[in-house]
């Protein structure tokens, strides 16, 4: 067995990517030119729009691809591959394109989040990392925007590390966070690995391990004059410890001129105990006193709460955003949309199924988000097959796939294309922006998004069509199948 | 930023762990020793046990546990702790006690699962890596359990790499799925690093990537005539994916004398379409070929399905185990029970709260399970204070905690200690089990548990105890906070 200390990715895919590409490599389809296209089906928690992220690290997996010698001799051990596609596995590297839509834009379902143009062997390998890159951090992405908005400007931190399911859901679950527009963790390693500011200051064990709570409230006071935030909930809230605080804020902080600080919240009726709280803060003077809670929030609790006139500055989100909670999974499919045959045309593929629904979207394609010169909004996303150029300059005539007599007529837009080059050839080509970018640019981008696609209650549906070229070979595909 | 090539886990704390270790580290705190516990309050799906899991990679990260230099940098930027604090951390270890409830063991609602026995710093910084290990694998491990035992002895396998929340999620979920009671996983790394046995064929890609449906299923079969398991749902389950499987067995495995095989179907109703597979292969003659199901499956699907009829030999579970999607945070906390003064005693320590529940048990504690020594079977827990002894020759009165008046007398029972010790003085004194003998152990004692504990809904409360000396403490304790 390996230790985690060389441990790279490559190996974790399900076993069946192993022996389908054992078998390509065994049958005519060795060397065969496929395109996979990763895509979902539902937003989560019913929402109008995901956000997608989730791509760094798949930069750094595919980057990294290769079977080391334990790797070749675990596989060797399962008496199921020849030793010549051993030795092809042991001089395995990426070879293939990558195309894909940048982390934090946001994404609706049924459109390709990102494409892998490669030898079949190559595409099936990496299936499993890519879909669990994009599904969990597309995942907690989403739903940190929905509690970032929830908090209507005010701060919200990630804080969610005890709960998260392993390791990496709580390290790369806190990056994710981000992106999504919380402001820091307090998942220090988080902040050493991806500059996600990390910060926090005491337990209720710091409070318990005095003999008093004023005397542990003066001791944190005094070794952090400029970062107090106190506990206020160990004993009581309001008999003892927003007085214990203002009490340890007077003696230790005001003889040294400091006005800024705070109080954090972990337990009770959050609206009723901080507008209590701030109305003691304020009359003792620490109107600067910001006020923090931290007791299993989610979107829909802070909405309730602010909505009941609490007095909360800065939100701290725990195990219902780390996990996503209220739906934990996101549905990332990773399908077959076409093959190149030996004089490399490009032949669309369609997985067809009783339900509707789950009918891939065949072919090679390009995606266009088209926004309206005036407002800047988004109006719909509009998937084309790959050689079609949108010219907007033209008025674009949309059609609802699924009711192909609703149709509409677009001017006055911008047409840009969603997915950018990740790899060509298997070399690089991405400009990968900062995390600090990404956030800046995922705000900017739901920006770009009506109101009403943004509801979390029954949202406004979000137009994704396809082209009349596409929907054609489409219709032909399945008439074929019949 | 590190790579993760050198990443250890130390960093991996939650950033108020630092500042109370700073503080303490400042204080009059700095080598006091603390005891602290983790436990939980709930099970989830409102199960009548959990299984515990974690303590393997608790092990591995203490053993690892230090700051490196681009640590120590690190935490030196964020310009919060002294020189010498940074030089205590540059030669930190662990030099405490731990004692845990062994992997696989059914654990129950507010028993110390495990229990650190440091100085303050120590214990403090382990707290967020321990709850997180604890936590995520104690999770997958109960819902694998259950999943498990609706699948009333037939075999069930971990599918879910893909919609795990982050690499972790995947690698170590899959060995706690295996605790649980899973035969296997898709996920070929887990193999490697845990043992954990990993299989798996094909996907819809393989059918697609065929002109037609037999001739990729007649290729798999002689690729791997031994390993045959096709997946039949790609088109049209009765129509063309089992009468073609039918003809790929028949063509390429009975010239070979081969009658093990295997069929897969991941979509449809699975009542309906194995019931008619089954008709349909017997009456070919591949009676021994299996069936296997694998579409959005959990512990009551299986049991629905199994009531219906279905004939599924083998159940593959994906997002609903990875994810325990319905109920997806373990909830276990980690709380201060005692210190110990300057000649060594222990004073105990406890967490009020409003509400009552969430009050904790202080001290030093020991907790037994009793059994029948007639039936074998688990009859109640007790929580004693550590320096209790409990002679399992003599009645012992049991009584509710939270309903005093609520008596039962215990005769003709063995008592066995649940915690081991695992770290004396930072030294591992723990002879690690194999992971086999971890599955093998927690199929033994769930079968101590009587079967309305086992029930999924509205199981029988168990009962876990306090002796009379650790109840009078705490009423104590709780007079005194008033």
């Amino acid at each position: 067995m390996k230790t985690e200390e060389k441990l790279n990715m490559t190996m974790l895919c399900d076993f069946y990517e192993l022996t389908m590409g054992y078998g390509y490599w065994n049958s005519a389809y060795k060397d065969r030119i496929t395109y996979f296209d990763v895509f979902f089906r539902d937003v989560p928690d019913k929402g109008g729009f995901a956000i997608c992220a989730g791509l760094d690290q798949i930069i750094d997996y595919i980057q990294d691809m290769h079977f080391d010698e334990e790797d070749i001799a675990f596989l060797r051990s399962k008496k199921l591959f020849s030793e010549d596609f051993l030795e092809y596995l042991r001089n395995f590297r990426f070879t293939g394109d990558i195309y894909a839509i940048p982390e934090g834009t946001p994404i609706f379902p049924r459109e390709p989040v990102l494409t892998v143009r490669a030898p079949a062997i190559e595409a099936q390998l990496m299936e499993t990392f890519l879909l669990l890159a994009i599904n969990h951090q597309s995942l907690i992405a989403t739903k940190s925007n929905r509690i970032v908005r929830a908090a209507d400007r005010r701060t919200v931190l990630e804080f969610g590390s005890r709960r998260a399911q392993g390791v990496d859901g709580a390290i790369v679950g806190a990056r994710a966070a981000y992106i999504g527009g919380c402001k820091g963790t307090a998942c220090t390693i988080s902040d050493e690995l991806y500059g996600v500011p990390a910060g926090g200051t005491m337990a209720h064990a710091w409070v318990q391990m005095f003999d008093d709570e004023l005397e542990a409230f003066k001791t944190y006071c005094r070794i952090y004059p400029h970062n107090a935030t106190l506990l206020v909930d160990t004993y009581n809230t309001l008999q003892s410890g927003v007085p214990n605080a203002i009490r340890a804020f007077n003696e230790v902080l005001r003889p040294m001129g400091i006005t800024k600080c705070g109080i954090r919240l972990d337990s009770g009726d959050m609206a009723y105990l901080t507008r209590k709280a701030r109305k003691m803060l304020d009359d003792a003077g620490w109107t600067e006193c910001q006020i923090s809670a931290s007791n299993s929030l989610d979107e829909h609790i802070i909405q309730d709460l602010l909505r009941q006139g609490a007095c909360i500055d800065m939100f701290g989100v725990g195990e219902r955003l780390i996990t996503a909670r209220s739906e934990p999974v996101f549905g990332g499919v990773y399908k077959l949309a076409a093959v190149e045959d030996e004089n490399g045309t490009i032949i669309p593929k369609i997985k067809i199924s009783e339900n509707v629904d789950k009918i891939t979207n065949p072919h090679f394609k390009k995606t266009y988000r088209l926004y309206d010169r005036e407002t800047g909004k988004a109006e719909a996303d509009y998937i084309a097959v790959y050689d079609e150029v949108v010219d907007d300059t033209k008025p674009l005539e949309l059609f609802d796939p699924r009711a192909t007599w609703k149709r509409k007529t677009l001017t006055n837009f911008t047409a840009r294309p969603l997915q950018v080059p990740i790899f060509r050839n298997g070399e690089l080509v991405y400009q990968r922006p900062t995390l600090q970018e990404i956030q800046a640019y995922c705000a900017r981008e739901v920006d770009t998004l009506w109101d009403e696609v943004k509801r979390f209650d029954n949202p406004h549906n979000y137009y994704v069509d396809l082209s009349q070229k596409l929907w054609d070979i489409k219709q032909e595909l399945l008439r074929k199948k019949k």
